[in-house]
């Protein structure tokens, strides 16, 4: 062996940070982290770690919403500060599993008689992500009902999932809004709704709502006598409600083992408390993304995991990260533009898609690798001599990750045996608390999201508008520009208005398709 | 009106590229291009405009590989430099046509009886993305025959789209490699092929190549007595074959109208020959890309689709652009690490993911709109007063679009009446031409891969040193360093080796779980 050899190993010996329970590695080896990274922002990472403490002591962490951010406790109820928030996490997990087994055996069944086979989730962002993340990892082809959601107000989209479906007779629907009024849920919910309304089926008596206390939807479930209301809480965030009702509900009832997730989720909690940043893989991996992106996210973390099942994590990842760290002002009110960019799908099929940019082309970037040891249940035929189709997965993990040290790109490998419920739940809390930390770093608030009103702003202002134009359009023909002189608004908004109007409904008529000359009418 | 007013809707009738047929708008009003900046560069456009009719009139466009750059022929064979070339593309499209009318009419059947209603399509990167987006986006319920991917070499991901398929009787099997010897598509033959075998049923006889002449698995498929062979030609690269046999096979199967998809493709490919890049669609596409980017992949492309059927748009265009594009040296051999980032989703579910980051974190991005005006098939019901799912959609990719030009955050908008076959041909060929130029301007190879060899010569190397590994193993248990030394390797490439090889071989033993201490050893 030479010396440079024994360097390898040594490095990786140092760097790597393994739990026991649940067995989880995350190796920094090839992450350009060096010691002196860590004395330098020791001081930092300090304050960092003790306000997160503060955060799970009950802070008002997030203070432009006024509230506590409270997701540990859900994988730690005697955490919480108050007694009867413990209590009422407690309650909730009882009910889930106890709804699940409800389901499971028959007691809660269609009204129409048969078993519920099916669960579409009606979510979007934080209600649909985890749920659809943790059906993809650890659904099996024997799961007890299969998941599918609806995560979208796209009327296309929509039919589709339905038409899948074929009859909702044996289908339950879990409506899932913390607010209770997201748009796109209210319209699912609605479509849904009239989808079992023309079948013959009861809506209500497939229903269950997952909401906060006294909002529109716990209003409306309550009235029209849903199956069953799950409380959220305001002290939970949409992205980090995974081991909420949010997400255990749905994984309960397609047979995941939730007592394991939320054990895998504690486990790596506690590990993550760790003070010293230098054996704290959550503190590290904040550490990682401040060194490689200058602590202004220059750049992009690519999210490679070596595993199908896990195709969903990028996406997932996108949320917790983006929506958190994607802020305008800093704690102090500085306009300072942070962020961090997430994408990625799968490996090794990626290798064949953006890989030959990450090997040659710009260096703005640096890479997760995750990896299950397991290949498969069962045995697996030689595609080589000596060789199976995971013996090649694995090697094509290996490889790239060796392809992108040479080039001087960074990477941090995440190993965990066996892809179960276990290690999603430690997966998801360790990303969770680098996220948190990363934030504190940063000095952002991680746990609001004021840009999302903007859109939704502006998207009401936009509804509003359409019904100014359609009450503009009359039986004779008129050019944009007049329809919107009529509305009071720029033609330049009012023009794609009028073409979607004249493409969906019947009683709008469209001559012409140049946007200066087209002429618009009502009429039958 | 005011003056702000109608110079917005000037601005749009000045900066809308639309083609009538197939019909589809390029909306850069909100691109941030002026006037100035097509000036600047109207050289340079027309000089690259230049360089893409030498490619499309025969060039040795990708000179590193000594290959000729023919996709454009695909829809116009009468442009192939070639008479044989030209004949050889009409050969391969009537046989597509011919075997798809065959399977439907049951022609052509599963040899145990019954019909073909599935198709398993075996392939990766420019083998799969495309086939899977155009699956998905024209794809109905009622589809002559289903259409799904085994694009990875996983076993457990294998084995979940084996079970969810159940018996493959009625199944069938494309295998696409261009070069007939990617492992992962060999890999998942080997699996199907398999899994057959174990269910009793002819491989061959429900098997197709798509592939090279003389390549292995065009001798394989001649040797197997396969349904059907096609012709792959080097001068198609795999991320702009999707209009080859490789693409409209799998959709012809699945009943879109391949003929529709080249004409939308071919009317497209005329429209953005067009010389004045002010009004040529890819030219602006290309140039706006290069004046964002700063000609160096400053930013990445949002790619948002309002509209659940394009979800893989994001995914197909990552290969098409950063492969293309993702290059280390320039055609002068300078080192210039090039490149252009592409993530993105589908809206309005992104809008509460990473939209966030996009609203008030930081501007290194720019937003491609995807809009249908179409909202479904069949009427909608009112979600809210005078309101529907679908203009809600609409209203948020308007609002959203709003709330980022707010913040000089740019866009364009794409826009199609329907999302029929035609528009998905259009909208493909659109992206590869402006891939095309945008090479040009930046002055890359546009059509090799270096990159992609260096993982798979890694990867070669690592299933290299299993064997010797495997080899190094013997009934008393060694430590790692010690197996490292016998198979005269490092031991940091040795231990995920031993730990791969430990979960996933019954014969192979492994005692602890620290690689300092841990020992392995071979035996029942």
């Amino acid at each position: 062996m030479s010396d440079t050899a024994s360097a390898r190993f040594d490095r990786f010996l140092r760097w790597r940070c393994a739990l026991a329970e649940p067995p989880l590695e995350v190796d920094f080896a090839l992450s350009g982290l060096e010691e002196g990274h860590v004395d330098a922002m020791r001081p930092r990472l300090t304050a960092a770690l003790e306000a997160m403490q503060a955060l799970e002591g009950g802070a008002i962490a997030n203070p432009d919403e006024g509230r506590m951010v409270g997701h540990y406790w859900l994988r730690a109820p005697e955490l919480a500060p108050e007694p009867e928030m413990g209590q009422a996490i407690r309650e909730a997990l009882a009910q889930v599993k106890a709804l699940a087994a409800d389901v499971h055996s028959g007691a809660i069944a269609p009204p129409e008689g048969g078993r519920f086979r099916h669960a579409v989730l009606v979510g979007i962002g934080g209600s649909a992500l985890g749920p659809m993340l943790v059906a993809d990892a650890l659904g099996a082809a024997e799961s007890a009902l299969s998941v599918t959601a609806i995560d979208n107000t796209d009327p296309d989209g929509i039919d589709r999932t339905l038409a899948r479906l074929g009859s909702l007779r044996e289908v339950m629907v879990l409506v899932t809004s913390k607010s209770g009024s997201t748009p796109e849920t209210r319209n699912g919910m609605l479509e849904v709704q009239h989808a079992c309304r023309q079948q013959g089926l009861d809506f209500a008596k497939r229903a269950i709502a997952i909401t906060q206390e006294g909002s529109a939807l716990a209003q409306r479930a309550d009235a029209e006598g849903w199956i069953a209301r799950f409380p959220m809480w305001d002290w939970v965030g949409g992205r980090t409600s995974e081991l909420s009702a949010v997400g255990l509900l749905p994984a309960a009832l397609h047979g995941v083992d939730v007592d394991a997730m939320l054990a895998g989720a504690r486990a790596v909690d506690a590990a993550t408390r760790e003070p010293d940043p230098r054996h704290n893989p959550a503190a590290l991996l904040a550490l990682w993304w401040h060194a490689q992106s200058n602590g202004r996210g220059e750049r992009a973390m690519v999210v490679l995991p070596y595993k199908d099942r896990l195709l969903l994590l990028s996406r997932y990842l996108q949320q917790l990260v983006m929506e958190s760290l994607g802020k305008q002002l800093d704690r102090k009110g500085k306009t300072v533009h942070q962020g961090l960019t997430v994408y990625g799908n799968k490996g090794s099929t990626d290798q064949h898609a953006y890989v030959q940019q990450l090997r040659d082309g710009r260096p703005d970037f640096f890479a997760v690798f995750v990896r299950e040891l397991r290949d498969r249940d069962g045995p697996s035929i030689e595609v080589e001599e000596g060789a199976t189709s995971g013996d090649f997965l694995h090697g094509f993990l290996l490889g790239t990750r060796a392809a992108l040290a040479e080039v001087k790109r960074t990477s941090v490998t995440i190993t965990v045996p066996r892809l179960d419920a276990g290690a999603m739940g430690g997966l998801i809390a360790l990303f969770e608390r680098a996220v948190g930390l990363y934030g504190e770093l940063v000095d952002i608030n991680a746990y609001h999201q004021p840009g999302v009103e903007a859109g939704k702003r502006a998207a009401k202002v936009v509804l509003e508008l359409q019904a100014r134009v359609v009450a503009a359009l009359g039986a004779s023909p008129q050019l944009c520009t007049a329809i919107a002189g009529a509305a009071d608004a720029d033609p330049a908004d009012v023009w794609p208005l009028l073409e979607h109007l004249a493409a969906t409904r019947d009683d709008v008529q469209q001559r012409g398709a140049d946007p200066a000359l087209a002429t618009f009418a009502r009429g039958a």
